[in-house]
């Protein structure tokens, strides 16, 4: 039986990060990560394989990152674990550890209808022969249909409309895309970016039938109208991959993923979890969180790898801070949006600024940013924020996401001490951060009817 | 004798920042801006007026910004200060005040020199004719000399450059261009930036003499040799205009600034002063700072303006956070460098690390991203951070700032809670802030020497 001294199961996001966290914080222990893919694709990477790279083999997670730290890779796929052995049973055979880090992912889900098996109907695997197989059959479609309007399913629509040639069609049963991660004021705008651009919007549908023969020829929806459609992609989210945690008895959570402490510790000592497959708590209230993320799952991953001789570590929570983008328009959220906010039962002053991404606004790649933050209103603690920009966009969500996890607020905000540049930034007179956190301060300060979002 | 609530002597980003904040805080409150320019330069897009704007007009700070906020305006000098009598001179009469804010700004400097009177050199005063009368000489010039290295110099040479047909010139005393805000492996990286866009470099050169009849004609340096020009424009910097407070008996701090307290209070009850007449300490240990940036004059706007009638802010220090940009290459800078950190008797663990700011890194925009980061060895709290990049980097170093100020550790940042995305940012298995932190920790673990940095 070969031994080592640190096993990681999976390759992805989860699974490297944890490896290379692994030999940082243990330089003398050797790591082993056991993966069943030859190459790893990059997750977020996924939609933009079909249009904008071209080719899978172009959205590869480099091998480079993990052997530079002296990680170990092999090529296996783990049928079982056995924890009072401290032992994993392979398609090559045994491997004895120390510790172990489950990073086993998630495997995306099909719509419960009828006719959700059928050929041309693809949910979405993070795996290089699937995503060709879906690229080719993408080649000779004329009408494609996404199923599920958040951030990957429009992202995939975009890019298939860049083939041209192509109908295609979102469907989202919500009133809105994207509307667990923005408020609606952001999910019109990004619907009205992608309608623009040729993809057509169909919200507050509900899909009753996957229609064809052998082959997807339709999409039926509950109003009696179908859309037609050589594929359909299901773009409607993911269930943790637990099978080889629950089958060694390792404990679930209440969502169904491998449960952990906050440690990233499973129900086994010696093995972690961390990534799609691990349990996850909000960062605000600490109930279940249903997100996953390949930027929570790497947080998760340094956790793990931190803790796996001591405890150096512990999770707060999850915070939940993502961004898109469609065309030029990028759009990036952080915490609580003012919808779910409430709905949490936080009494909230919300403040929107928009304004220029340059100063002089006439200066080049002059474009509008505008922010909406969200503050608990008795504490000014910072709860969300949400901005619609250009490329900065993606780095301004990670300074709101800063500020919520050091739970700031407007007052520590308003005070904020930024860098600005005519060709780089808004103008330090109205940045659209410390200004939006003054705008909540007198908001707070005076007395008016609570609960109403006010637009500057 | 006209009355008003509160004064704002000076209309520039400390200034519009003051009054904005006085109406936000105390809106009861009448606010009068009393400054002497019609229309006000935005400081920090003065460069650009030259190349990329093309006119000063382009430039201008828009009044609508104070108008929207129901303050007014007045164009006058202000000829003297009477602090008993709550009472200020203009040019157009006197003009009682509850509360006072001096935001009077700074001068440019002319390096004392033989010729630096002479006709074809040029302080650059923050004043659209005298910027007018600037560009008018530069369009005729063939050779344009910048004596000063920092980001106003190399901004105003690359700026010329742009109009063609010309020798530009940037001296520099000092081994290296910008090398108060950056370490030398970031200033070189701007050097040869510089030069491939035809800009002429000459550092660790004294100038002696601006020569010439009436008319400049030539730079001459301590080495003999002497550099043709007829235009000679002084980028070395500024010193507070504090004649009005000077004369109406207000203190004044050791750098000859107005002294004020951590609340922005002037030595006189009922007046404050903020922006680049008013004296700064630093954040790091709380000496004079000679940092005078449009976003500290903000900043310290805010806390006099919020301050008025009540204390509620006070002020933890100048951090010093800037960025600038040369064709797509930015650069950004918060807090101490290695070099500096070290001189002010830190010991300091620093890293590098450098890699795409997409993943793949084949997404469109892709170019790599360099940052440093710099951390105290024993407690590991973050003291500065520099960036090279493309846009985002100017928004990157305020994610670093928000850091800086909440002193958060290495440990804090390798937690950090980032949203990444293809198109817009770093991987998140390799975003770049917080690689830089988990290989600080492994080196602070590490049993080496110390003061040395380590480049990944």
């Amino acid at each position: 039986m070969r031994e080592t001294d640190v096993i990681i199961v999976g390759g992805s996001a989860a699974g490297a990060t944890a490896a290379i966290t692994a030999r940082r914080h243990y330089p003398e222990k050797e790591v082993l990560v056991v993966r069943q893919e030859k190459q790893v694709p990059i997750p977020c990477g996924i939609p933009y394989v079909f249009g904008t790279l071209g080719s899978a083999a172009k959205n590869i997670i480099p091998d480079a990152m993990l052997e530079k730290e002296g990680i170990k890779i092999v090529v296996e796929t783990v049928k079982a674990l056995d924890p009072p052995k401290q032992m994993v049973s392979t398609t090559a055979g045994e491997i004895g550890y120390e510790r172990l880090i489950l990073a086993t992912g998630s495997l995306p889900v099909r719509l419960p209808v009828a006719g959700a098996e059928k050929d041309g109907a693809f949910p979405i695997f993070k795996d290089i022969a699937h995503l060709e197989a879906l690229q080719k059959r993408i080649q000779t479609a004329t009408h494609v249909v996404v199923i599920g309007g958040g951030f990957i399913g429009i992202e995939f629509a975009d890019e298939i409309q860049k083939l041209g040639g192509k109908t295609v069609t979102v469907l989202e049963i919500a009133p809105h895309c994207l509307s667990l991660a923005y408020d609606e004021e952001f999910c019109v705008e990004m619907e009205e970016m992608l309608k623009s651009r040729g993809v057509n919007i169909r919200t507050n549908v509900k899909v009753v039938e996957i229609a064809g023969d052998k082959q997807v020829q339709a999409v039926r929806l509950s109003d009696g109208t179908s859309i037609p459609a050589e594929v359909v992609i299901f773009g409607i989210g993911a269930v943790p991959n637990i099978e080889i945690a629950k089958t060694a008895g390792l404990k679930l959570g209440p969502t169904g993923a491998i449960a952990v402490d906050r440690a990233m510790r499973t129900s086994c000592e010696h093995i972690f979890a961390c990534g799609d497959c691990a349990e996850k708590v909000s960062f605000f209230g600490g109930r279940p969180s249903p997100l996953r993320l390949a930027s929570i799952a790497t947080l998760e991953a340094r956790i793990a790898g931190a803790n796996l001789y001591d405890i150096r570590r512990e999770h707060d929570g999850t915070v939940g801070v993502w961004s898109t983008a469609i065309g030029n328009l990028a759009m990036a959220t952080a915490g609580l949006t003012e919808t779910t906010a409430r709905q949490n039962g936080y009494n909230c002053v919300a403040v929107i600024v928009e304004g220029p991404n340059r100063h002089p606004g006439g200066m080049p790649g002059g474009a509008s940013t505008k922010l909406k933050l969200v503050f608990e209103k008795n504490t000014g603690v910072l709860l969300g924020g949400q901005v619609r920009g250009n490329e900065s966009a993606g780095e301004i969500i990670n300074i709101v996401s800063a500020c919520i996890q050091k739970r700031m607020t407007a007052e520590d905000i308003a005070m904020f001490q930024t860098g600005t540049h005519p060709a780089l930034t808004a103008s330090p007179i109205a940045y659209h951060l410390v200004n939006a956190a003054e705008i909540a301060i007198a908001r707070m300060r005076a007395v008016k009817q609570p609960n109403d979002t006010e637009r500057q």
